[in-house]
């Protein structure tokens, strides 16, 4: 509907995931009005997102050299990985501070329904990791839905056997949350994991 | 959190209007996942919309030449001008194939609130075309919303006293919706505009 150049960004941001056809008229509008400056701004890191970005070769989260910043940091505790399905999900948990070991990135989770099977996923490069000897925890944090579920039993199945401590991420109601508001199933898990207060 | 050129990315996508935080991680990482190509095609339309496009010089739509498409268009009706508030408008009427006269794009609508006034609109480039002495009709095709209307009865005050029919584009219910949906300043329109049918 518009001349050749509009049409032709909105074409292209209307293929950005959670951009529809409104959303990308809008931005396109918002590009026309905005400096030159930061336009080009945004179509270099584009480009350089490509050229920098690749994937650590130890844990396969997003890095700009060999390794990672978290495999890169000597610092942190290597007998201890925790396993995740995105690069998304280290950033998420390297928020909460709580965790001083490395990560293992699998680059999704098991799901029949869209055709991805523990071969596409990096169990492979994990086990060559645990082959070193070196590593005592396994730390299980997909997500808790059905394919992160998924892929932690096919996890759990495969390390059985291996020295090991294998741990889960705990299910329960979030906090900050109303209890009357939590679905059955989460409900269900945080009676089903209670903890100790006292006897 | 990111490493450099990811954060960088994910800071430039999150400025862009309608996309929040997770969107722009989401886009982000679509965006390291896809090919280098389609990333480098984004790129080169980011820069070429802010080369090609400018503004027609006598409506102010978009356009890639000095006049934009429709005042390009010899068949068009140069006696009727549909005066909207963006060019998305123009495309938004354009779609409806009822209109076959021009447009005046103002650049927005009078807006106190946020510092808008009459002078920071093209009222002046429409006087302009008006004093030709060509143009019979006006169509006032501002927003039905409180900054549209304000602009509407500025230009209907600001026509007045002028050999010209103005007109401005019906209120009412929206076709194909529920009347018992529709919110009341919409239903009392839609009562006061209400049209004969037979006597």
């Amino acid at each position: 509907m518009y001349e050749g150049a509009v049409q032709d960004l909105i074409d292209e941001l209307g293929r950005l995931p959670g951009v529809g056809p409104k959303g990308a008229q809008r931005i396109a509008f918002h590009l026309l009005q905005a400096d030159p400056q930061d336009v080009e701004r945004l179509s270099d890191v584009l480009l350089a997102v490509k050229e920098k970005v690749r994937y650590c070769e130890r844990c396969f989260n997003v890095a700009e050299s060999q390794l990672c910043r978290v495999c890169a940091d000597q610092r942190r505790d290597q007998s201890a990985i925790c396993v995740v399905e995105e690069p998304k999900d280290v950033v998420a948990i390297e928020r909460t501070r709580e965790f001083r070991g490395t990560y293992h990135v699998l680059g999704g989770a098991i799901s029949p329904i869209d055709g991805i099977g523990p071969g596409d996923l990096r169990f492979t490069e994990l086990m060559t990791r645990l082959a070193s000897g070196e590593v005592t925890e396994v730390i299980i944090a997909t997500d808790p839905n059905l394919e992160g579920e998924a892929t932690a039993a096919y996890l759990s199945r495969f390390l059985k056997g291996m020295d090991l401590k294998v741990t889960r991420l705990a299910s329960g109601l979030p906090v900050g949350g109303d209890l009357e508001y939590a679905d059955e199933v989460t409900l269900g898990r945080a009676f089903e994991g209670r903890t100790l207060v006292h006897v």
